[in-house]
């Protein structure tokens, strides 16, 4: 195997990429709220997934970074609607493109970044002279969409089922890291791990989201007495609320449902949540769920055929993006 | 040449297309606001440029079909995102997705139509082997968005140059039906027309955007004293006013633009247009306009390599879209 290169290489390879792509163009109205958006920074971790696979798998190295940027467009479109539904006025500690330059003009910039990302996957599949990039990256996209209309759905109803929680994430998170996993079996010509490496990327998807609703309540400030809970102060239907729902029987659920979340301002409103929490044991039921969604992508990929040199980058990488390394 | 069928056969065929095609899925609040959208009805102008051409060249039909009913998902999905933008209430005498079904909901919709769409193209592109479609396709996708940005920057100006309006009818209208008649060319596998078919296609888009505007004022009502003048009334910088400002010095257009469109509440508003219309000859220089372009895509179906009957059938085609026939 080639010498691989490693993550913070790559990362820099990814951004040196991203510098090089002008989006100085005409008519400024619409493409300058792209530049904006593109430019206030975020994990890239969609773009490293594919990168960094496609590496182990030594793969079209230009055509990796093409359709990783694609990807990364594409989920930043996503941002910027997901945002004006929101009305959400901040996205990492700047103004959200509607706020700042105004609802119809990310609305439209907002549609040119999804038609420019296919532009991207296009390229790269040209370059690979494949035809699995497009087919792929339209049926994640039409899914994304789907969760998205699931999660807006939710705020209307007052119980979830686990299960179609874990749909929803799936479909709205899991889908597009699933898809940056799979890309690369084709970019490096090795479609015969195309479906394993998804099935990793929607394990690696579902865990990073569930982590991120434990985390909220029992983040590693917890010790300090700083517990955040901000998901729950805002009465959203995390996976620590629907876990608890999913160990009530009817008349618990019904007791619960009575204060949660309509008394989220009253002053012993966390209390109550720090009791029935305890009660239910959530906290060690979400993280055993999670530890499952790990073990799952950790057992998938030792049934794949890699050497085990690849195996082992494969499993600390996806380890990484796990305990949120990079 | 293999019998052609006639326009209303072949419209017959798309309409029988698209009832296959079903928008009845989960997640219902997604996909419903797509059916709903698609079954307003219209005139499915560019669908309809595609399937024709593409007959008379001996096209696939059933790649024809598929990336006719692409265009025509793409064109809706601009009408669902544009009507938010507008904050239009009503379109083809019914409410308005965003007015129907909420603007988070037309946003998301809009989105999955976009994709959508290409799905489909890719899907003809698939069927034919053939890779041009789908750069074709995003090329014009992304035009269309430069369009509809211009649109909307223009609504700010006091004056826009007739060339400048010229460019965003270009992108905003034109560049689709233009990209109907090109894709025919592929789907015939005669590509050698590709280019030749585009610029019809452009001119006819153009001329017809005009032709819009004109008909707002001059109408076939005229004679019967029944003037519309919508546009003018809305203050918008329609063909009409640009014609006139083209042809209007630096002091004529001062105390013209005193008046338009600030005043056009008053009673005699409509009594002023009348008169500098007709001393500045608007009708029958944009009139003339108009028929330029009309003109060239007659000369350029002359210059393509057709045979007799299809240069006939193409030009008979035309003319119908111009005189609204269909």
């Amino acid at each position: 195997m080639a010498n691989v290169r490693s993550i913070e290489e790559l990362l820099k390879s990814f951004q040196d990429f991203m510098s090089y792509i002008s989006w100085n163009k005409v008519p400024t109205e619409l493409y300058q709220p792209v530049d904006y958006m593109m430019s206030l920074g975020g994990k890239r971790i969609r773009p490293l997934a594919l990168i960094f696979v496609s590496e182990i798998l030594e793969g079209n190295k230009q055509a990796a970074l093409k359709a990783a940027y694609g990807l990364e467009l594409f989920h930043n479109f996503t941002l910027v609607h997901d945002d004006i539904m929101d009305h959400a006025d901040i996205r990492r500690t700047k103004p959200t493109v509607h706020k700042k330059f105004g609802v119809n003009e990310a609305i439209l910039s907002g549609d040119v970044m999804l038609i420019e990302s296919l532009s991207f996957i296009k390229e790269a599949e040209s370059q690979i002279g494949s035809n699995y990039l497009m087919k792929l990256f339209l049926k994640t996209a039409r899914e994304v969409c789907e969760g998205q209309s699931m999660d807006m759905a939710f705020e209307n109803k007052q119980i979830i089922q686990m299960q179609d929680y874990l749909e929803m994430i799936r479909l709205k998170t899991a889908v597009l890291l699933a898809c940056s996993f799979q890309m690369s079996a084709y970019i490096a010509n090795r479609s015969e791990l195309a479906l394993a490496l998804y099935e990793v990327g929607i394990c690696v998807g579902q865990a990073f989201q569930l982590e991120d609703d434990w985390l909220d309540y029992y983040s590693e400030h917890e010790d300090f007495g700083k517990v955040k809970g901000g998901d729950l102060l805002r009465g959203k239907k995390s996976g620590l609320i629907l876990e608890l729902l999913e160990a009530m029987d009817t008349s618990e659920k019904k007791d619960f449902l009575k204060w949660y979340p309509s008394e989220s301002q009253n002053d012993n409103f966390m209390d109550r949540i720090h009791l029935v929490f305890n009660e239910f044991e959530v906290k060690d039921m979400l993280r055993a769920r999670i530890e499952a969604f790990k073990q799952k992508a950790f057992t998938k990929i030792q049934t794949m055929k890699l050497s085990k040199e690849q195996s082992t980058l494969l499993t600390e990488f996806v380890n990484g993006i796990l305990n949120r390394s990079f």
